[in-house]
């Protein structure tokens, strides 16, 4: 169900050849109404996608009808033609839905670079195609089409007093956001309006979707749409409707971790009593950026000296030689020094977590990453040829 | 020769069971002077090893007699033990050489965590044993003992106006320095004073051993320690000297990113028209520090998307849709589109080359790195275990 769960909206999935498996790839999101209030975060890369550009303007006035959404080519780097598809994909959705095409966000996902007259002619030749199929169940098509090197499709739902609120969620790679990550589609019908989405938004995705850091790379592409609905008629309370849609955004990330390209450990790293969050923030996504350190942790080993390594490279408040290093509960080092026995921890369950005790505040935060495998290097290796 | 190609200078290394492999792992050179003028670099990681901590001190007055190095264990985080390690090793050297302990530079390479009792006894015990193998030609064991997951050793020599130097490293994982990098022993008969030899060598370590980034990971020990004999008599223009250094650090640099852990290729990553050489250098490290495009080199793949998704990572000043990119002189990418033929770029040579042209200043800086491998996932997934 995910984006079609609360009322008001329908959504659909259809196959255009834009994958060469043949599945699913070309997926439409509409809002029935009566509201069409709206929020957005994008990707804070520079090099942003044409699809970004398009919808970094749509979203200005708070308003969205619907989001359309391809798989199989990121339409970025394309230069003006590519610009025009995206422009020419909203316009094809606003003659389909009688809406107009400046309330159409634009999603793409796939190689950079891809983008020419055959994929135009799918993605916008498709449009009429899934605007026909949209149904009130079919947020399933919806999140499969939206799949690239993903294994499994992302969903997830909230049931809040009186409103719902539910998700889909596409990426395996390229998972390290500076505002918002990958192409999520969260619908509600709550009845808000799109200044009050917008900072619940914000502050879902700060402690959701931008604490995943799978493989420190930041995408092109990346958007977060919420769209309300209004449809149940429950205005609900701010801080209420942010918790229930940080749990939504929550549990898609932590989908999009266990989804990782070719990972075999969701590692949670998180580092306690730091002077601020945005310190114990970034000494956790300093380890989760070592390699070094990823690599032991898919041999198994528990190499608290690699720990330390990363934390040293940060500016963060910590006195080096007191730090505690505990992994999956073994308190393998203390004020740095070997602690507890290594053979104690045991590394072969999926999930793997890390505690970095820097013993100077009150501040906690975690990072979600994934081990670096053969598996990774393989898919990443082999993607584009 | 090496350390041992300028006058007054004798070195040796011997095994004393550090390395699993039996092979030498307890190296020592020795400035006999008539000068002991010295200059040091060490990692700017906060989490210090005890030996960095150790050579800190000595560096301090600008003179040193000897570097003491082994392999087979960092010494890093083992307590107020370790560093009575330290301290014990460099009292057994200034015993051995009629020195004092405060001219004694240590080095130590191998696992953090490693430094218990018997890592004493062989380093401390070993100490004599090196001394009575000194000899003028022995610089050629003292690079073979300082390796760790080195395939090879490395040395380098430059033959100036009267006056040579000589220099030795180790490194091949935890290749990113923050001042300095790994370890290195740099000779020289010239004579010189402690301050000049200082802002030579910072100035070349600035431009070779600061530019390698093979994997992102900042050693907790590197050190590299420049001592000057004068017994070649000879009193150098400092600019000339600063620039055969140089080309000594330049040429064990690239040693070291050619001998990086699992590495198929070689990767020169130059930035070029940017505003400020500081600027090239932030871009040309984003993108060696992409796993995405590092995966990408290693499958043969020029996916350029990669590249500009580094890019756009950075706050660098650019236009994001006037950025060329050329992998091995071919223009690949130009002002943000597809240009030359993707198919006329061949990887299969181990060195490969990337221009980013940012079209917006003059300046150019290249960062050395190398490809995300399988051999890199398994030699540091199995490397403690």
């Amino acid at each position: 169900m995910s984006v079609t769960a609360p009322a008001g909206f329908e959504a659909a999935g259809v196959a255009r050849g834009l994958k060469s498996s043949g599945g699913l790839d070309l997926a439409l999101v509409v809002n029935r109404g009566p509201s069409n209030a709206a929020a957005a975060v994008f990707t804070s890369n520079r090099c942003k996608a044409n699809p970004v550009l398009w919808s970094e303007k749509v979203i200005e006035d708070g308003r969205v009808a619907a989001v359309i959404l391809n798989s199989g080519g990121a339409n970025c780097y394309t230069g003006a033609f590519g610009f025009q598809t995206t422009h020419a994909t909203a316009e094809a959705v606003a003659e389909a839905l009688s809406v107009s095409a400046g309330d159409v966000v634009v999603c793409s996902t796939g190689l950079i670079g891809t983008g020419d007259q055959l994929f135009r002619d799918r993605v916008v030749g498709g449009v009429p195609v899934v605007a026909e199929a949209l149904s009130s169940d079919g947020g399933t098509d919806a999140a499969l089409a939206i799949m690239t090197t993903d294994t499994r499709s992302k969903e997830a739902v909230f049931e809040g007093a009186g409103y719902s609120i539910g998700g889909m969620a596409k990426g395996a790679g390229m998972l390290a956001p500076g505002l918002a990550t990958m192409l999520v589609v969260i619908t509600t019908d709550a009845d808000l309006p799109a200044e009050s989405l917008d900072s619940a938004l914000r502050a879902a995705t700060r402690v959701t979707f931008d604490r995943v850091d799978s493989d420190g790379c930041m995408s092109t592409n990346d958007t977060v749409t919420l769209l309300a609905s209004g449809a149940s008629g429950t205005v609900p309370d701010l801080a209420d409707f942010t918790a229930g849609l940080t749990a939504v955004c929550h549990d898609l990330a932590l989908l999009l971790q266990g989804d990782a390209e070719g990972a075999s450990h969701d590692i949670t790293i998180t580092t306690t009593n730091a002077a601020s969050e945005d310190e114990a923030v970034t000494v956790s996504r300093a380890v989760s950026r070592s390699n070094l350190f990823k690599a032991a942790i898919f041999g198994n080993d528990p190499n608290w000296g690699r720990v330390l390594a990363a934390v040293g490279t940060t500016d963060a408040e910590f006195d080096p030689y007191n730090i505690d290093v505990t992994i999956n509960g073994v308190k393998i080092c203390r004020a740095g020094e070997p602690f507890e026995d290594r053979d104690l921890i045991d590394l072969a369950p999926r999930a793997v977590s890390v505690l970095i005790d820097l013993h100077v505040g009150a501040e906690t935060a975690s990072i979600y990453t994934n081990d670096l495998t053969h598996d990774y290097v393989h898919e990443n290796s082999a993607y584009a040829s």
